[in-house]
């Protein structure tokens, strides 16, 4: 199947089947696709919690929109994104660039010097509202490939930040979470959205040509 | 070619071939894409500008990091998210979803209020924080169709706002700019992107499991 037609298969599982598990294999080919997603200067500046455990499931759902969604399905991913840049981070980042690419260190010193001033420049709700957006392309490679796998899933921002962020201990990692995605196979009974049609903007309306 | 293999792929090309263009086909799988990707709340709060026109590119330019690379592409697309929510806004999605489902207008209307109700009480600026994020998802997608269809991409948000949003009257729609995706066929001897290998976090070190 083309992208399209997996993308048109796609939507927003409202019930799971909770006794449906996926595979550690599709799992990884999930947060594969995630990790390949291209950032703001190659910087990766997030990171992908994997929740299978049921009992911290249930926590953090304190505060969610659909938390029967999340306690249902079969694995909860959390997209964290670093709270802010610095320095140091940047350094850790180009100096393993060069050094995969058998690079000298530095090698890049003249564009990192430009970022590090750039962000030097801003304030840690500046950085987080940047790092924030980032996750998103790596959330749709996400949900483009558990619709290639024929993965249901759900991308969620109805949920308490603080619910998760604590009981992931995220604020210690210098994380913040940001969405979630929900993955797993769907309860075909309970899911009222699987019988509606897909609903888009029609592209005369989508698109404005110039 | 598999989901992965594409995103293996492809990279954030940094120099353009300017006479090979994309063709409408291409084009309008590439923009199909992106308007299938899912919203917060099904609202789709931005439109994708398409700039093929050489003298509105070189306009939009000023200020951008990367310049001729813009200036070389086939295409340029705009991701420009909606400046702020509003009642009316939501209603006309609404009425939209509920018609093509043939549905009675109102019957979603318990959650519409409760939307309307969280909007209501944040300011244009929280708005615009929650479209923008919106808009990447849907670059993901049109960055993920172009590879699948084999045509170059590069993501920027190295770029005046004020240049792009000027130059196509974003304002006029509602609309403010938030990142551009060029698109083209690569200039094989400029792009020096091209012969480096692709760089991501160790997987090891990108999820955290619990």
């Amino acid at each position: 199947m083309s992208l399209i037609e997996n993308l048109q298969w796609r939507h927003a599982v409202k019930a799971y089947n909770p006794s449906k598990k996926v595979s550690e294999k599709d799992l990884n080919i999930i947060l594969e696709a995630a990790r390949l997603a291209p950032t703001s200067s190659g910087l990766q500046p997030f990171r992908v919690i994997v929740v299978e455990n049921q009992e911290l499931k249930e926590k953090m759902m304190a505060g969610a929109l659909n938390p029967e969604v999340m306690r249902d399905s079969s694995h909860v991913l959390v997209f964290a994104a670093w709270d802010s840049y610095s320095n140091e981070k940047i350094d850790q980042v180009y100096d393993y660039h060069t050094d995969v690419r058998e690079l000298p260190r530095g090698r890049f010193g003249s564009y990192t010097d430009k970022i590090k001033e750039m962000y030097g420049a801003q304030t840690p709700e500046e950085h987080f509202a940047h790092t924030a957006r980032q996750t998103y392309i790596a959330l749709g490679f996400a949900l483009a490939q558990a619709a290639e796998l024929k993965i249901d899933s759900t991308p969620a921002e109805g949920f308490s930040n603080d619910a998760v962020d604590e009981n992931l201990g995220l604020k210690e990692l210098g994380l913040k979470s940001v969405s979630l995605l929900y993955l797993g196979y769907r309860d075909e009974e309970k899911d009222w959205l699987s019988a509606m049609k897909k609903v888009r903007v029609p592209m005369e309306e989508f698109i404005i040509k110039n």
